[in-house]
């Protein structure tokens, strides 16, 4: 079987996580690298990433997500939220982003400021943020299959009260929205559900061929 | 560097394809088992992926989706498409997977079955498709990973006509509604856009410790 399908199989939403020991400085850079270069929607990244390991922080956040026993007991937290500024000038400063990287005039990106600014700047705040959400969630995906290639594990959350985490880590002055939690961590030897088989729709139920 | 942030490195929204050279059944397979390992909310799964290589099927798509050369380029179109049905039928039908692929009564899965009750069945309509849009998303970015991983190309693309596709491959009927495309392929050799810089914000501006 190849590796990375054997990684998958061993990575699963980790609830009980052994708080004795800690995600190295290099792996959780290695996973925030693996976020960072993540595809988005032309490339706009319309997110951020909180990366919690203060506990204070984290037991303050903990009745906001049901008490989850994971949300302290692993090393990291991360908070995924979208911007909720897409708007000109974010695409302005976009396009002199990829003129500096690239070392090019920003007209030569005109083309791809034309794409964005006649779709995603034409989407009502309702459409453009669940676009946003969306963009977050790809990352995501990326950054589970980072961890699990690893050897380090993630439970991705999303059972949590998005209102009171914006208002505790003071997002909405940095014009973000929570959409989504993953701790990482190690998985507690004990815990019984590593064992269990994975619950999965069939491949016929998931693909149609055609 | 590590191996997995090297793939990502490779790895870019490849829009020129060879259609010369196909992706190996063997591969396939594997991407597809990659996306169905995928982590979702409660593992229900809430999305379907049609999985395109006949020829005639992508030309008639191609013009609901801006006509871009790689639908028909690249070796396979890969439709993501959520379920617009997960209703009490449908968790049945879940918790009663969970008993049969883990060998236990049924009853052992109520408080799964509870909170998915309690959560997802009490969303609206529109905020229930959010979610069941979100998890694709999920299995979109793990499918990136893996497609890097073994050096395949992939375009994922949110630019085309969700109601025509649906309507082309009548998902209508099968309860579902397209969200995503990603074709898979090769790259072109003679693709400028490989060689350039990748334009990501920078750690800074992506991440907050905290």
């Amino acid at each position: 079987m190849n590796n990375y399908i054997e990684k998958l199989h061993w990575r699963y939403a980790t609830k009980k996580f052994n708080p004795e020991k800690e995600v190295s400085e290099e792996d959780l850079e290695t996973l925030l690298e693996a976020i960072r270069l993540s595809a988005s929607s032309y490339g706009l990244q319309p997110y951020e990433v909180i990366v919690i390991k203060d506990p204070e922080v984290r037991a303050k956040l903990k009745p906001a997500a049901f008490s989850q026993p994971q949300i302290t007991d692993a090393s990291y937290l991360l908070v995924f939220a979208y911007n909720t500024n897409v708007d000109q000038a974010y695409v302005d400063k976009f396009i002199k982003s990829n003129a500096d990287i690239r070392n090019k005039p920003e007209d030569e990106f005109k083309g791809l400021k034309d794409m964005i600014e006649n779709s995603v700047l034409t989407f009502s705040e309702k459409k453009k943020e669940e676009w946003a959400a969306r963009q977050a969630y790809i990352a995501l995906g990326n950054l589970l299959s980072a961890a699990a290639h690893l050897e380090i594990d993630a439970c991705p959350m999303e059972g949590f009260n998005p209102e009171e985490f914006d208002d505790l880590l003071d997002l909405k002055s940095k014009n973000l929205k929570s959409v989504a939690l993953t701790t990482l961590g190690y998985r507690s030897g004990d815990d019984q559900l590593q064992k269990e088989k994975k619950v999965r729709k069939s491949k016929d139920e998931l693909f149609t061929r055609i």
